[in-house]
């Protein structure tokens, strides 16, 4: 993902950066609905060895502040624009309620870009374009079925003009979970009395540039984990598996163990040389039913076991991962059948998460069916007057153990709205369809 | 220099990891002469958000005690080893007396690699396998000539059995720095009563496994600087160099600057074509002049000036960074001849860089031919008694405002030394010949 990733902005001259991991308090503070957002979790560091720090320093909850001084040095001139960077690092934000691995964790690993526009229409575009990328990881790698949409303005990242996402939904505990974010910013850090990061512009006048920042974490592992997995363990998107292939050595009694070892080493070989993640579980002290558990366990997407039967028909064995059908491969056409295979598991555990994703949204119009539909644990498309206090209210009424119910996304795709369309929840005209539901 | 050495490791079947960037102190302080070390310099969290945390974190200063407690788990028997991992990432030391950009900064991005084997032997031989991979990425990579050898035991990391490390130096200072280390921790950090490291050995038997850990940083990018900047700005050996041609275009007067600026473009588009990354700077609002002196201070391995009579004559002119020759370049055989001139200035910057360390290399034998040698600036290469005691002494009698001197290394490669030869600062008999001198 992160190749792919990296070649697609690399194409759009975002160059690579590396920023520092610490930001003063000061710093820090500087754009007022930002902070807002993230002091409540910043990580602080008040010592070093024996000694306190003169000025205690944040770990980046995200890099905003960290860049955008530089910015405010290097951009001088229209001529200095567009100005685009992205880095990989660690972030680290102190969640007291719920922490939980991969999904909401106090270290988090991700890439975030940081672009910086003349105009508006070009900020615009981009955040688009990144969109599409996030949403190519998401169901193109993870085989996890996205919606692409607009956050509400409670939503919205802090400090943000307007915030862009994909949203992905896990029907077994029926929560919305936020893919990945494409910010426009706007000129609110940009401003003179924030970041002052300014430029002549054509017309040799002072401007604030237009920025965006977009991100995308190692919350995308949490995401596939929770929707592919199942009871035996991790199921893994092939394009996306360390290993796509474990072969397994099946001895028998009499047989020679020995040809069906160098069968399975050789089966490797022909598979790694074709491009192929595979490798054999050589371990001579577990029995070949421990090592089925073992891989599946891991979530590998398939396994090839190899016994004395199918050396003499010159073939092998294959078990999916995702389906558990079994089948057997001639060794004669074997890296066209596995490679077919591979592509077969990547769209089918797509397009089942997309039957189970999509059975689960419903249509509410009115209170008590948005409520019967929460109870079912749905994906929510409701009716909205867009009204950031109808939300709040929502999010009042709606609140218990299992937490409140928000909006996910407004969705770029909308359905027909007809004339007169009353929102769920306040009974006034409705501006336009929202995604809502519990969402971690 | 990443790609390199990923590939490299990757052949070696080390593993990309990625481990967490807090531990807590009890953990840090397991092995008592490593946290010794680096305790003194470790960064600490203590609030999140408005709370005070239970336990203070230390941010790492280096993995080692993040990574082996997994290590003890994950290691339960022969067939578990050999291990090897490795993480590209940031950590912290909190220097208080020196920090210098690249060279000792308080952040730094380095890659760690982490690995365990059943017997000594393998351990010896991984610490030399990646010198000669980091002799590499000096030598051939930075133009920067390297000395391989052993760290003295004060010199030692802390809590390794031994470390092996290439050593740079700057003329220009007359200091000698350490450019990366290949540690064996033998069996010190796996002993039960540190982190507990164990497996069933092919006797059946308990035995602590045998650890080595190796490390390069962004310290590389400040060794570069120095040794091959100049009072132009830097000088970047085109290996390593993000942009290895910069063409300028040179109007004048009459001439067509259009068909100026095309053939500028069409030189870029070529060499582009050919894997050499080039650039052309088009604003229109600096002289020629003014951008020679911009991309020379950027450290540019090569300029290519395209005016009206280069145009007539089909040829470009070239000029080099790193001397400052010019010629001029048929655009019949542009991209061979680009190829070879960026070559011959990879290979030239490396010589250059070699004679001029080499001249500062003294061999001293006595006391007072040392603390003239050290005056001179020298990288001095001395018959030593090896023992601890003398070196703090050594340290002890040469310190002042410019720092003590102290052992960079023993280099691998060891002169003759003729029976009784006498240690510089002891008198003892000398064991062998190491390199002293003021160090980064």
């Amino acid at each position: 993902m992160k190749e792919f990733f990296d070649k697609e902005i690399e194409e759009m001259e975002v160059e690579k950066c590396m920023f520092p991991l610490f930001v003063t308090s000061a710093v820090l503070q500087k754009e007022k609905s930002h902070v807002a957002g993230f002091e409540p979790e910043v990580a602080w560091v008040t010592k070093a060895g024996k000694s306190d720090l003169d000025v205690d320093l944040a770990i980046r909850p995200t890099s905003e502040t960290v860049i955008y001084p530089y910015f405010s040095k290097w951009i001088r001139n229209h001529h200095d624009l567009p100005m685009k960077v992205n880095q990989w690092c660690n972030v680290v934000r102190w969640e007291f309620s719920n922490p939980m691995p991969f999904i909401r964790s106090r270290e988090f690993y991700w890439q975030e870009g940081h672009t910086a526009f003349a105009t508006k229409e070009e900020a615009d575009a981009e955040v688009l374009e990144i969109l599409e990328l996030y949403r190519q990881i998401y169901e193109e790698f993870l085989a996890v079925p996205v919606i692409k949409g607009k956050k509400s303005e409670l939503e919205k990242f802090a400090g943000a003009l307007y915030t862009c996402s994909i949203e992905a939904f896990i029907p077994n505990t029926g929560r919305g979970i936020q893919g990945a974010t494409s910010h426009c910013l706007g000129q609110n850090f940009s401003a003179k009395e924030f970041f002052d990061i300014t430029f002549q512009n054509e017309k040799e006048k002072k401007d604030s540039v237009w920025q965006n920042s977009w991100a995308y974490s190692t919350r995308t592992i949490g995401v596939m984990v929770m929707v592919h997995g199942d009871d035996k363990g991790l199921v893994l998107p092939p394009k996306v598996a360390s290993q796509q292939v474990i072969v397994i050595p099946v001895p028998y009694r009499d047989a020679n163990t020995q040809e069906i070892f160098d069968a399975c080493a050789a089966t490797v070989k022909t598979l790694r040389k074709a491009g192929i993640r595979a490798n054999v579980d050589k371990r001579d002290y577990h029995t070949p039913g421990w090592k089925y558990s073992y891989w599946e366990m891991k979530g590998v997407p398939l396994r090839i076991e190899i016994g004395p039967k199918d050396l003499t028909n010159n073939q092998v064995r294959a078990v999916r991962r995702d389906n558990g059908a079994k089948m057997d491969l001639s060794t004669v056409s074997l890296v066209e059948q596995v490679k077919e295979l591979l592509d077969k598991i990547q769209e089918s555990l797509f397009d089942s998460a997309k039957q189970r994703r999509d059975a689960c949204i419903q249509i509410t119009r009115t209170w008590d069916e948005f409520v019967e539909a929460l109870g079912q644990k749905k994906l929510i498309l409701a009716p909205w007057c867009d009204e950031e206090e109808v939300e709040k209210d929502v999010k009042e009424r709606t609140k218990g153990d299992t937490g409140a119910a928000k909006t996910l996304c407004t969705p770029f795709d909308q359905p027909e709205m007809h004339e007169g369309t009353r929102c769920f929840a306040s009974g006034k005209l409705a501006k336009k369809w929202s995604y809502w539901g519990r969402s971690y």
